[in-house]
């Protein structure tokens, strides 16, 4: 479609790269013939619900998760070795992945008469379910590690759950929560409620993707819970007969806290406890990961692979996405594409293959120091200081 | 759909509600029986680009925008006097509404060869454009006011523009810029190709409600671009036979800032400057609206409103917002809420009245002093403290 500048008010019109407004002064926009216009479908607004029959409860009110934009990267294929394509989950309603899961989770224990749902989490998770749990009008218990700092408390905050800020061993309270006897649905990070909605993100993939697969998917990887539904959803899919060649999945942790990663480099049968250091990738900063084993299961089973990237390559994969990309995401995301770059160096992952990385989080939620170019101009001097640059 | 917990390792099942944990030792998840699972329609995955018959610029690479959710809010009914439900613009690629019509602009100025792009801004519509720009290889210009806060620099330089920090007269910059010989495309609030991208909305929701036609459509006015967008939208849906009746639309400014409420009070034909005062609704202080007298014949031609609120209205609507709907905006969109309200309470809206309140930018990026409910405990007293508030 092309057309022409007209004004609202006079009905002059004008060419479509003409003028910047009417010469009547008033503002021009452009012609439309919506004449042979007819409406799509419009199922998509329903988000991850059109899934409703492979989940485990039926469709609640409140912000659906989901139908988030899987887009070709073509400009990061050389640095990534590969033909790769983003799953952009920072869109989702509050900014990650864990929307999902927590829409699940949370709908279930609503209509399973629970008045309290928690989580045991500083971080995406946290904010996700002190959401859910608004929309549900449920009371929510947020369990964080006494240290964390405020600013990421007020932000969780905004949505009123009561923050527990806890001394001790945050791994151990992960499992104590679980078993506790008190009327509060846990819906911690590799809980089955949590993993039914988190497996939507693979059937997001693959359905749009269609008829094509993908040959890997590459996530980061902290509880392994958010790998096991990406795992689940292709076994499921598979057996549907939607998908043949299930794809690699190539999971990828922070070089300082790698559990997973350790036990697939040294061929363990299961994942054991590390002691992390400090990354910027602090989302993902899990040393005990409760899914862990069922995480290198996934990998192994569809012929993927576990690595580590160190935070100078996870900042470098941050600042790539969001000047060359346009897409801003939180280290923890940025850590799968600095691992495809590994694996592609290692030729795990080759020049053809169709790689989708799954950014699971928004940047825009914290500050990261950030090069400013800048300049300060007098209106005086416009004209001249944009020429001297634009040249 | 329900079903019954599994083992991926050992393959024991349980009840759904059964533990948390396999007897193995390995966590359980959902059995799901995928046999008739089809593919819906992937239609949705081009965003906005549905749509692409009636834009002016045909479907770029790069993150779409659009397919945002819109969600009956029944828990905020009373409070806003009518049936609400909310447009939620936040979950667009940079966080608001401004992505659609970046993607149009920046497109656009891409095909016409040019290799800059610019904007007079120093808030979403600057995010925004920066990262359209990224994407599509171009440079960008972004104009701000020179007192612009460091932070709110930081976020945009996220997408690496030239920023320009301009000591003047910051509404005679927008006009300057859009006069200026450079080889830049401006894509400012109100040019045609930003109004032709931001009129999706409208689209979409029209689309979300059919068959049926919500009575009104409320949202913040700034520029007015936005209002002038949603208007031409209505139009050619009117002309196209998909909307009979045309929705109200309702216009809402902050009160220290509100020269088209002003306007409209006074009965005026058009829209003149005011002298501002302090907001928590930065994002739409706007004293000198381009769009303003367009956005003014918008509300008045569809028989909606002009209104403004004041801070502390505002402040309550946000704090409603993401306390029971789950949802966390900016101030500016919470203006749209608080003048729903005042709208009700003056017999303007009537309660069986259902109104769209277009939710355009996430609470996210920035911080606002939040009352945070938490208490510090020990990993022993974990079961204690939680049951003495569970009770
Ligand atoms: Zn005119
Ligand atoms: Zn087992």
């Amino acid at each position: 479609m092309n057309g022409q500048l007209c004004c609202y008010d006079c009905g002059r019109t004008y060419g479509i790269d003409d003028r910047s407004r009417c010469s009547c002064g008033e503002p021009l926009w452009i012609e439309t013939d919506p004449s042979d216009f007819e409406w799509p479908d419009a199922e998509w607004s329903r988000g991850m619900w059109r899934y409703a029959d492979v989940l485990p409860v039926s469709e609640p009110s409140g912000v659906p998760p989901g139908t988030t934009p899987l887009v070709r990267a073509d400009r990061l294929d050389e640095y990534a070795g590969c033909s790769l394509s983003l799953k952009h989950e920072g869109q989702n309603p509050t900014g990650s992945f864990k929307d999902r899961g927590s829409a699940v989770g949370v709908s279930y224990a609503a209509r399973a008469g629970y008045e309290w749902v928690g989580t045991v989490s500083h971080g995406n998770m946290a904010l996700s379910t002190s959401a859910y749990a608004a929309n549900a009008g449920l009371e929510c218990a947020v369990f964080v590690p006494a240290d964390t700092p405020a600013e990421r408390l007020e932000l969780i905050a905004r949505h009123d759950p009561h923050l527990f800020r806890v001394e001790g061993d945050y791994g151990q309270l992960y499992h104590e929560t679980l078993a506790l006897e008190a009327d509060v649905a846990f819906v911690n990070s590799d809980t089955p409620f949590r993993v039914a909605g988190q497996k939507t993100v693979a059937y997001e993939i693959l359905e749009q993707c269609s008829p094509e697969t993908p040959d890997a998917i590459a996530l980061p990887v902290s509880s392994g819970g958010q790998a096991s539904a990406v795992w689940k959803a292709l076994r499921e899919l598979n057996r549907a007969g939607l998908v043949d060649d299930v794809p690699r999945l190539y999971l990828v942790q922070a070089a300082a806290c790698d559990p997973v990663a350790t036990a697939y480099r040294e061929g363990c049968a299961s994942v054991s406890p590390v002691t992390a250091g400090d990354t910027i990738a602090v989302s993902i900063a899990n040393s005990d990961p409760p899914s862990g084993t069922r995480a290198l299961a996934a990998a192994r089973d569809t012929g993927g692979a576990v690595v580590s990237v160190p935070d100078a390559e996870i900042r470098d994969a941050m600042d790539r996405l969001s000047t060359t990309v346009g897409v801003s995401v939180e280290p923890s995301s940025a850590v799968a594409i600095a691992g495809i770059r590994t694996l592609s160096q290692s030729g795990a992952i080759e020049p053809d293959d169709d790689v989708v990385a799954i950014l699971t989080g928004s940047g825009y939620k914290e500050r990261y120091e950030t090069d400013v170019r800048s300049r300060t101009i007098d209106l005086d001097g416009l004209e001249r200081e944009l020429g001297a640059i634009v040249g």
